[in-house]
């Protein structure tokens, strides 16, 4: 596969850099293209803003949306923010590998979201009908391509466990996994978690490198998370609730599971 | 009261913009001194990296936490950070104004937190012993404090709803409410949401001002969203997993709350 690795922290002697460098070169052991976007060795600006068209002084009003569709749909968009796009569009499967900080990803990470996920790329597509709410959830530009997250946090697992103080590590990456990666179509393969890193020691690394390489080992085979797609009669349209008799009386983001 | 708003989007005449502007005005003829970070006009720097310490020459690793405790201790931090922790610390009360952008916070004030929330100031703070383990959620620097979000955004308020196929809002925003406002100690007020900004009108703007201008008034009254604080006698220690007498059997974000 070729396979696209968005990566984010700030020192390459990091544990998260040296789970980079292992899953890169892992990868390609196992006969894959891998292509690195490292966020801060590309010094990736993080804030969306005007000049990421080159219309900016036509523009009265700045509108996100609307300058980013125009910039996008008329080849405006700065050059970084269509390089990545490319690496997107040849990659089959993307890597998010970060550190969780503030229960969520690195702000250089969010600006790459933010600024590469134009209207017209990854939202702001496909038609409007009775049946049918945009290519979203399921549907999209990257349907057909796979994605995962490779995350690293200070606390412990049980801090993250489903009666955690921190909130069940699912839903604290829900907002990611779902929002940021099913909406524009990805199939997205359980997360790695990599939990208390203050004390991975040497064992503890060749640990998790052994556990890491396995989960690479197979993720053309592994099974995605399997949410109800947005199109496929399991949400009413246009309020996108789900069907009151599936999940019936349950709330929250673990009901848009397929049982 | 005093009160620090922190603002971030790229457009000072978007909705955002107008309904930061009421913010301001409303709350000043209420008597309260306004202090306002607006992100994109300060140019805010949103990647934490080794610049963020005075010191970075003698780092030969630099690792984010301990570089951030150093910096802090030590009044070696860059000085935009330092401004907005001093800004922090003179508010009684701190409101996070944004439009939700893929889920979260818009980069720019992501990095705003990733980088004032320094290691010592925000979080590594307090003891660990058998009975408490450190100060957080609940105590901490901002322990007495209020916060609030005012969060806009396109989608419509079914699809935030409960069974709404983006989630719940009130758990969208948990990673930032619960894990970056009650962590260092914010009291938090339950957030002011604006859905469907597309087709805010005139008069619609007018009711939207209406209704944010009521919360304002009684900022000062309003009930806090009532979690467990985490060294209440809530939470096993160290696992900081929920009792299992409270919420028997249940799961997820909602359990953390008081009922």
């Amino acid at each position: 596969m070729n396979i696209l690795l968005v990566y984010a922290h700030p020192e390459p002697k990091s544990l998260n850099g040296s789970l980079k460098d292992f899953t890169v070169s892992h990868l390609t052991l196992a006969g894959h293209t891998v292509e690195v976007s490292d966020l801060y060795a590309m010094n990736w600006k993080a804030a969306l803003d005007k000049h990421d068209g080159a219309d900016d002084d036509k523009q009265v009003r700045f509108d996100p949306s609307s300058a980013s569709l125009y910039a996008f749909s008329n080849g405006l968009q700065s050059a970084d923010i269509a390089a990545e796009q490319q690496k997107l569009d040849r990659a089959d499967m993307l890597i998010l590998q970060f550190p969780l900080w503030w229960f969520s990803m690195p702000a250089i990470m969010k600006g790459w979201i933010d600024r590469v996920y134009a209207c017209g790329f990854a939202y702001g597509v496909g038609e409007h009908s009775d049946s049918h709410w945009g290519d979203r959830y399921g549907e999209g530009r990257m349907a057909g391509k796979r994605a995962m997250i490779i995350v690293t946090t200070g606390g412990w697992a049980s801090h993250y466990a489903p009666r955690g103080v921190n909130g069940p590590i699912d839903d604290l990456l829900f907002p990611i996994q779902h929002g940021i990666l099913w909406y524009p179509g990805f199939d997205v393969l359980p997360p790695f978690v990599v939990y208390r890193t203050g004390r991975v020691d040497e064992p503890k690394y060749r640990q998790l490198c052994d556990e890491l390489g396995k989960r690479l080992d197979v993720i053309e085979q592994t099974q995605p998370i399997q949410w109800h797609r947005q199109n496929s009669g399991a949400y009413t349209i246009p309020e996108l609730t789900l069907r009151e008799d599936i999940a019936p009386g349950e709330e929250g983001f673990p009901i848009h599971l397929i049982p």
